[in-house]
């Protein structure tokens, strides 16, 4: 036990500056990925309920609004005293399906560049890192843990988009289908 | 069997246009995802034998080079008369590790703007699409099944690359790796 709590410890690489890297990054590498696509790819999916690359960033739309800041902000005013509001994985499949993707991505960028200042105006020591709330599913997390998910979580749909996108010509690509890990079915 | 081949042609999307739109914004996300990012992050592979994102543009810049239009020009200048030559997928591991990746970066950029202005130049009939090559593997291959790899290679590694830097942090997300997609084990 000691020494699997030995490994885990030595595994952790969360850095602040490094992640706000990430998360500054992720609306502009969007941008310049799906911006003026046709509609071709901006619709494609993986099949009936599965979401095209322009509801994921409807998806991310929703974190900026109601679930990292939210979240980050709880947990430095109520700790573990009451659980984080469950956030709604779901909300945006209920915008309009017309909503430009360039518009959506604007919005993404404004967002996200305001949670960075409130993440930077209230994240100013390393020992806040270790400060808990109460999730509503996991119980105890810690401050550390939810900005980590928040920089996975753009790894996640960055790498859901192209996966997304790559189904569009599974069947085009004909015998190098083997070579293309990105198509491998999980 | 006729039912198959039916069922094959309804699932083709490939459009020689909405395939340059994708292979000319892959450069553009890349350098915005990567261009400045901390040594932790670009040098953060998933263990021995796996690429870091730098390794991956490396990578890109071989394609250019040596892999996509190369075989392009071979399709239609060779036909089925003699294979392609075998590509090299782990030359870029043999460069300078400590090249920095906005050089590499660039270098993928303008190699990937001549090889769209050579694919331009080069297919400029839908009919061309369904002339053949022969890969040292698959044998028989068409110009359509080539560019539509091409395109799924981009999203391969994009995709891979999210997945790659993911991984750091693995363990600093806690209890939430059981909702993070990304973390999957294959």
């Amino acid at each position: 036990m000691y020494r699997k709590r030995l490994e885990r410890r030595k595994n952790m690489n969360f850095n602040l500056q490094e992640a706000i890297e990430i998360l500054e990054r992720t609306p502009e590498a969007l941008d310049a990925l799906l911006s003026g696509l046709s509609a071709g790819w901006l619709n494609s999916n993986e099949g009936d309920g599965t979401w095209n690359p322009s509801q994921v960033i409807g998806h991310l739309i929703e974190g900026e609004k109601n679930d990292w800041i939210p979240r980050l902000e709880m947990i430095l005013q109520e700790g573990e005293s009451k659980p984080f509001p469950p956030f709604d994985r779901y909300a945006h499949l209920r915008e309009d399906p017309k909503r430009p993707v360039e518009e959506k991505l604007r919005e993404f960028k404004e967002l996200r560049l305001e949670s960075i200042v409130k993440l930077k105006n209230l994240v100013t020591s390393e020992s806040q890192l270790e400060l808990t709330g109460l999730h509503p599913d996991f119980g105890q997390v810690k401050l550390r843990e939810l900005l980590s998910t928040w920089v996975v979580h753009d790894f996640t749909h960055i790498s859901q988009i192209a996966r997304v996108m790559a189904e569009r010509y599974r069947e085009d690509v004909g015998p190098w289908e083997a070579y293309l890990g990105v198509l491998k079915k999980r």
